[in-house]
């Protein structure tokens, strides 16, 4: 018989069981990082775990699991990491979820991408041409195209402005050309000899802040490399609408704008293709997603009427334009295609995002939510879909948060607050001494105080509530002390203030919001929801337990909550990949129903009711109500 | 009763017939420039007109008349309009065929045109579009296309690169907006308001030595202006041949002969502009003719293949780029559109000739012969039609001829010598003192010297046979003296010499050849030929009667020959008014046979016999032969 096996799930890896250890300590030995705050003593409950056979062979749940899970989920296999110890030798199956690997969020900065069928828009036919001769005097141009034909069974023309490759693409290796076909429709190359072992291409996902890049290399579908760098246009604004007020103001605005971001994919363009050591010239086609207004001022489109409304975007349709036309430094006669926009503020990256969740094909009742700064929401399932934008505010990217800064080192991400003694437990990007808080951190923040109660559902700190680290600030105003100035790297406490739990309201309120009233469109309620997928950077690293708790998500059992990571760029390159993708985002694009949420008549009201912690009615949240 | 009258066909002008006057001083009293080279002596032949009616009114026909026009022709009412004399008063209807016209090189200089429906490539649409509201809010591309499929009943599509003008054409009017359309499919350009009262067009004749532009008002199908500058590629090479090798030699070559093309074509167009005080941007498409390779050339398509076997070009099909893709000084998204190539050497300009010619619809066999460097020929019928192209050289633009130059100020253009005196009438361009001669002027003078005997059938110029003009030059050859240095500008005898009648030789043999193997490929003779289109400025200038006589012209009836002037820039402007007409230049292009002469069994035969002066088989020349 086989030796015993702890096996962990989905991650595949495997190990002896030992008798005694923890399940935390097995994970940790194979290298599975399991998230766990607040130092192995079974209360944060981060190190969540679904023991899914062999139960038999554990020690019965503890006293902190019941009392940190709750009885119901320890019943269904739910054991905190930390405390499950082994009791017994035999084969256990331990599955983590998503939102315990501590790993995931790296993973997920990619994006998730659904499988596509390898069909570039580009691709490359060989072709072996009769040559001319005194008996045989056709042009280049009939003679290749004839050849064409017979072998891709498919008339094709030749791209105005490619004719004059034809004669050393003909005569430069012996009559054997090779030729670049876009969509099987139109030669945008002729080059002599066999060149089919090249073929290229680049998505990129044009964020506000970021601007992300992959090399994927068509004939296998590899992503070959990735670069990002910080979107090129902040110096001309932070926010969407300051830039595009900058072009409002200054005659030559749109050009600048147009101009650093053609530069700036320029440079991802040549770092992707220096790292593999290929030509920019093989790089054939630049599939684009962004929201609209990047979108727009990168084609050189005129975005001033995005800002104001009725907000209609000047283009829907996808677009494919030649390199050269906006200046792209890759093959001259190549493409830059975009996926299509669906309204002012829901633009080609939610069509992205939604290619990426597939809930386009699900049967139940799903919702896609891209978290930023503008949070999209598309909500439906294979029958019918609706979609808004909110006004999120960059509250989660830390903006407008006294210590709030971007997810990076030194950023609290995670905050644990024990009930009983108020001690804060903390986990910062890279474990270095607090810096300032983070998203995610604010959301994990105000989640804890809200269950300690320290903080009341109108978003009030109770100053008594929260032992000596709930205090009055130096504004008059009350605050909760995250970390102590001796433990940081600023040197003085940092907390989080009234005023910054009543930003995070506003941002999480917008969102909800808008759930609400997609599901009013759909004539349903959130918890019936079967799928939420969480798109984006800050939807991945925040913790959805955390993000329910607030009111921030509908309140679903967290299983149904997915994460999707970068999904904008998981869909760039699905359509890169896949020209039937690109078809589907057209045809999603025009079937998406849009709502304008601020002509909705029981906005003012939603808005009001969301801005409670998690809101003012709890039937929307009964496991938050279950919880009191 | 109404006054008798003598009406002057087809130039539509009236006069009193007074009695005694001859018709060439009537006509010369209406302003009609009716050809006369021997002083009204009735020698020349050249002011033939044809009394259709009322000759009874007129004097009989003179010894003179009859002995010039011959017995036969004056039964058939022609005249020599310098000896009819009115006898009578009574209505008289006198037709002046087009080559006693001495007006009418000006009038072909622009080509005839043949009558198209007016339907241009590109044209505007006016359309009121529903403003965008909170209640209506789709994206300007979808709402605008979804009312011009309405109006325009067919789908179009925006394209790439004019999505940034949809906010502004839209709103900037009041949603009232005009949209350019390409050929019914492509919208190229979107205005606010009402632009349609501007459509023009620009259509070319790229000539190795001059480039012909002409304005159009494309709602009208009116040609608004016309301007000619010389090709100026001429530094970089005479003739086609030099040219391309400019291109082998010099790296840079293809570039910079490009572009001063396109740097030509831009003077051209802001001059056209200019005179007609419209914008450049107004100008929405070009339509480019030209031989095959000043047509690679333009659109930056390489044409050193065109110079070595076996000679097949690059491109056969028609084009349409972006303005802008070649940098011509137009509306940037507007197009430059050419006419398709048959051959290496046949290339969009005898396209043209053939649309203006009609040949291709012709029940009966007709040649259409355009004479340049290379002269094309298409040859046949609405059934079947086959083309060559013969090297005839630069002889007839004067150059390689002793006294050649081109046709300007000062040349001598038409000749006359008295069989009996051997004394000689010339005529000049501008009545100014002989300078030189021109092609069509040596063309004459050969003829004249052929039915005078002073030269014999081989070419050889007799010296006993012509007076005193008829010497030995100081080379030692044979030369034959048209003016006295006393009476030219140049104060040197003007002569014709054995060198240059041998190059005319050289020359019309090359044409002649083409001429018989065209005629032996359609398995008939030259005789049988229904109709000869005379294309180009040289086909215009030169004296049909002097050409047939020195045998570079199939040997028909005179009033067979039609001349049709530049004829490529009548192709390309019926092109630019007519879409049909670009379908038709395409499916032409497609059907007409071409055949390589060079690659003919019988060619240097041919061009043996063609060497005689008019041929050594004279049974191809029996006016010629019957005039011994």
């Amino acid at each position: 018989m086989a030796r015993p096996l702890v096996q962990f799930q989905p991650l595949g890896r495997k190990t002896e069981p030992r008798k005694g250890m923890t399940l935390l300590e097995m994970a940790g030995d194979l290298g599975i990082a399991i998230e766990s705050v607040c130092g192995s003593t079974g209360k944060c409950g981060k190190c969540k775990v679904f023991v899914r056979s062999g139960g038999d062979f554990m020690a019965p749940p503890t006293e902190s699991e019941l009392r940190t899970l709750g009885g119901q989920a320890v019943k269904t296999g739910a054991r905190l990491a930390c405390q499950a110890r082994i009791k017994t030798s035999g084969n256990i199956v331990v599955e983590v979820p998503q939102e315990s690997q501590r790993g995931h969020h790296r993973l997920l900065a990619t994006g998730i991408e659904r499988k596509v069928k390898l069909h570039p828009g580009v691709r490359k036919v060989l072709l072996k041409i009769p040559p001319a001769t005194m008996k045989d005097l056709r042009a280049d141009d009939d003679r290749l195209l004839e050849v064409l034909q017979k072998k891709a069974k498919k008339a094709a023309y030749l791209s105005p402005g490619t004719h004059g490759h034809l004669p050393d693409a003909l005569r430069g290796k012996n009559w054997v050309t090779t030729v670049t076909l876009f969509r099987d429709l139109e030669v945008i190359r002729a080059e002599p000899g066999d060149t089919t072992d090249s073929v290229h291409g680049v998505a990129v996902d044009i964020g506000t802040t970021k601007v992300v890049a992959y090399l994927l290399d068509l004939r296998s579908g590899e992503v070959l490399a990735t670069e990002s760098i910080p979107n090129p246009q902040i110096p001309f604004g932070e926010d969407l609408m300051s830039r595009i007020s900058y072009t409002k103001r200054n005659p030559d605005g749109m050009r600048k704008l147009q101009g650093v971001i053609v530069d700036g994919l320029n440079t991802l363009i040549s770092r992707l293709c220096e790292s593999k050591a290929i030509r920019t010239d093989e790089v054939l086609e630049v599939m684009i997603v962004g929201n609209t207004a990047m979108h727009h001022i990168f084609f050189g489109i005129p975005a001033y009427h995005l800002a104001a409304a009725p907000y209609a975007p000047a283009v829907r349709t996808s677009l494919s334009v030649s390199t050269s036309h906006l200046g792209i430094d890759a093959y001259p006669f190549g493409k830059v295609s975009s996926l299509p926009n669906i309204a002012g503020f829901v633009g080609a990256d939610a069509v992205s995002d939604l290619l990426a969740s597939g809930l386009y094909e699900d049967d139940k009742l799903g919702m896609m939510i891209d978290i930023g700064t503008n949070t999209e929401i598309i909500a439906g399932n294979r029958r019918r879909l609706v979609s808004c934008s909110c006004a999120s505010g960059p509250a989660f990217e830390g903006a407008h948060i006294g210590f709030g800064m971007r997810a990076a080192t030194g950023a609290i991400e995670r905050v644990w607050i024990d009930p009983s003694t108020h001690e804060v437990t903390l986990r910062t990007i890279d474990d270095a001494p607090p810096k300032g808080i983070c998203g995610s951190g604010i959301v994990d923040a105000i989640a804890e105080l809200l269950k300690t109660g320290v903080l009341d559902p109108s978003g009030r700190i109770r100053i008594g509530e929260g032992g000596k680290r709930a205090r009055k600030g130096k504004d008059g105003h009350a605050e909760f002390v995250l970390a102590w100035a001796r433990d940081t790297s600023v040197s003085q406490d940092i907390v989080v203030s009234q005023k910054d739990i009543q930003e995070i309201q506003l941002a999480k309120a917008a969102i909800f919001t808008g759930v609400s009233i997609m599901m009013k469109k759909l004539k349903t309620e959130p918890s019936t929801l079967n799928r939420v997928y969480a798109a984006g950077a800050f939807g991945t690293y925040v913790d959805a337990g955390a993000a329910i708790r607030i009111g921030m998500y509908p309140d679903v059992p967290q299983e149904r909550i997915k994460f999707i990571g970068n999904a904008a760029g998981s869909g760039a390159r699905m359509c890169l990949k896949s020209v039937e993708m690109r078809d589907l985002a057209e045809k999603l694009s025009r079937k998406v129903e849009y709502v304008e949420l601020a002509a909705e008549r029981d906005f003012q009201e939603e808005f009001a009711k969301a801005m409670f912690l998690p809101h003012r009615d709890l039937s929307r949240f009964p496991s938050a109500a279950s919880n009191r």
